[in-house]
Order: structure tokens, then sequence, then C-alpha cells
């Protein structure tokens, strides 16, 4: 089946791990993925490129990278130099807590999505192994869907949006085996908060942390670069 | 009252006349405004000069614009420039309908909002006099507020956030009506779809034609300068 006749998805591609078994599960369903990845300041610039390497192996129909030049609001130690990344969980929600990024990467995605013709958004939203981020629980994932069918022409018109959230309750080695499964390579995905230039992981930062517990309870070898 | 002692909202502010009466009606409250416009890449630049000139006027502690790198995505009059503007209402949803804007402006603003510790985001959206888009209506206003207090840390530890859309329900006529009574200077402002590099209007676009009638029905001099 060709790109032409499949039908499109819209899916948020970040470089990490969870986005790229997303996109996989997206591929699985003979969707034609159209990935999405934003620039928006982060510390973990370097996420950018293993998006696009990601989009490209696992076949995305189209990947673009949105710039979105939001990083002088500061307020999170994702985008504000002047904030330390902590190396353990703060409890809480934690100071890598980026205000409304997911409403932001929504949003735009849900225009892409209007303009393509799509029905279907993925995100890798997953409030198991997570760190806390309000924008990540189902009921934000099911107030957004609302919102989608009531801002756009197609909602209003009867072409409803589906934001699919397939990660949402499992813990982090049941989606490392389904990667696994899948044919994600995840030595090109990225989850560090605060990467080096050459992309070797911290080891200690929140995502690092789930990370490599997950490959440990997977049973799976851990292709993840660590500097410690 | 400094700024540092009133409290603080967010107000989008495009640089056209209804985003100008709602900044002049935010300030009208005592808020610190913090005035927030978009480049998307629209065809309409030039309004880009006209917000931060009504920002400044109208007393906003600060004006921002973010840069939104959407213009790739088409889809829309205002930002692919292979759509002509037209110059009579088509009926229905028109093409100058840029997919899912609101809801970006408005996820970016509540990301603002919740960094500097406002609770309020003013917004122009009006269901009169209006284009017929779908993001103007007071149900999608209400969502997102929804929406903004599942979204954001500020949302779940009890401080929540309101969208005010002050001119819902106000016709053209008395939008402007208000902003003269609260001195907006509409000269400055700029509703056209499709303005030449001078800033005069086109005179025939539905905003032109909305702005238009609105001034004669208000019974005030309209100082728009319009090509014909």
């Amino acid at each position: 089946m060709g790109t032409d006749m499949a039908n499109k998805a819209v899916v948020l591609v970040s470089g990490g791990l969870d986005s790229a078994t997303v996109l996989a599960l997206a591929r699985e369903q003979n969707l034609a993925c159209y990935a999405l990845t934003f620039d928006y300041g982060q510390r973990h610039r370097i996420e950018l490129d293993a998006a696009h390497r990601v989009a490209k192996l696992l076949g995305a129909a189209d990947h673009r990278t949105v710039q979105l030049d939001i990083g002088w609001m500061g307020g999170s130690a994702l985008t504000d130099r002047d904030i330390p990344v902590p190396d353990v969980p703060s409890g809480g929600i934690p100071v890598t807590y980026v205000p409304a990024r997911n409403t932001v990467f929504l949003a735009t995605a849900l225009g892409w999505a209007e303009v393509l013709g799509a029905q279907d958004i993925f995100i890798g939203a997953n409030a198991v192994d997570y760190s806390g981020y309000p924008d990540c629980r189902p009921e934000f994932i099911q107030a957004f869907e609302k919102l989608a069918n009531l801002a756009t022409r197609a909602g209003v018109e009867g072409r409803p949006f589906h934001i699919h959230a397939p990660l949402m309750h499992m813990r982090k080695a049941e989606i490392i085996r389904t990667g696994v499964r899948l044919g994600v390579d995840f030595s090109l995905t990225l989850s560090c908060y605060d990467p080096d230039l050459d992309g070797l992981a911290c080891g200690s930062c929140d995502a690092c942390r789930l990370r490599r517990q997950g490959f440990v309870e997977a049973g799976v070898a851990d292709p993840t670069r660590y500097r410690r």
C-alpha cells in the first residue's frame, strides 16, 4: 500500500525512547506517519538529530522540525540554563517541567493534521514510569481531544480527531519490550535531559534513571552510551 | 500601583482592532499586562509592527513576539501565498482560517502565564461580527480553560487559570465604541488580511469589510487608510 492510499497520522517525535516506540506502533497500523519535532530551545538539542534518525529509520512519510522560540520564557530546567537539571527526583512536579509544553505540541500537531487531512495524532505521554508532569495524564489527553474537535473545521464538520497515547499505562520496561518487538533501534534514541555535545547521556537525571531501570526490568541490553 | 503589586495577565495582541480593545479592557482592571504576539508567517506581517505600537501605547508591562514557524504547513490564505485572500465572504468557514491557530496561541500564552505567575489570559475572540472561525466560539474558550487547568502545575496546585474573551458577544460597533471610551488610537491598528507594504488596507477582504461597517455603525470616524 502506497502512502497515498494509507490513512495519515501526525506523530510527535522527540528523539527519545517513548516517542520512537509510539511511531513504531503507528507504523504497525499501516498509517502514513508525519513526524513532528519541536526545537524550543531545549538544553538537550542533540535530541533533534535523534528525532530525525528515528523518523527516517521507522519509515515516516515526512518529518518536520518546528522552530518555536519560547526559551526566553524560562521557568524550566530544560530551557533555562540558570536552573540546573537535578540528579535526584524532587517529589511533586519537577523543575524539568516545561510550562504547557504538551499543550503547545499537540496544538501544533492538530494544525498540521487538519492541513494533511489526518484524523489521528499520536503522543508518547505516559503516566506510570514518568516524571510527574500534569500534561502527561489521561485526563489531559481526553480534554485535548475534546478541545480539538471544537477548535477545528474538521471537528465541526464531522471528521473528528483522535488523540492516541498508546504508552499511557505501560511501564518503561513494557515500552522497551514493545519497541524491541517492532524493530526500534534504541541506540538511535536519546532520553537524557543533559547530554554532552557527543550525545553521551549523563546517567543520573530523572530521564536517564527511568530509562536505565526500564532496560534492566525488560531484560534487554541497554545500548545507551552513558558518561557515568 | 506599580507593576510589582498588580496582578499579572497575558494578553494576546495581534495588532488588530479587537485585541487592542481587549488590552485596554485588561488595563482598565489595573492588571499588569504581558502582551504576546505571534510571527507565524502570516501574509499581513506588518501587523507585527502595529502590535508593538499598540502594546507600548496602552502601557503593557512587556511585549514579546514569538517566532512560530508553521508557514510550511500551508492550508490557509493567511499563510500560503498560493491561496488568494477572497474579496467576498464565502459562507461557512473561510479560506483565511488558520488551522488550530487560537489553540496554539492560547497554549503558548498559557506557558508564559504559568512562568509569570499570572492566572488571567485575555483573547479578542468574537462570535458576532466575525469570520466564522470555530476557534472563536464560547465553547472553544470554555474547553481551553478546562484543558489549561489540567495541563499545568498551577492548575493542579489550585491556582486556576481564567481565559477571558470580553468581546465574545459584542458587535463590531460596540467594540469600537468601547475602544474609543478607553482611549485606543485605532489608527495604530491594522485589521486587513492583505495590506500593502505601506500598511494600507485593501478595503475589501472580510476583515476590512467588518471593520468598515463597524465604524459606520458606531458613528465613529474611521481612521483606517484604505487603498480603495
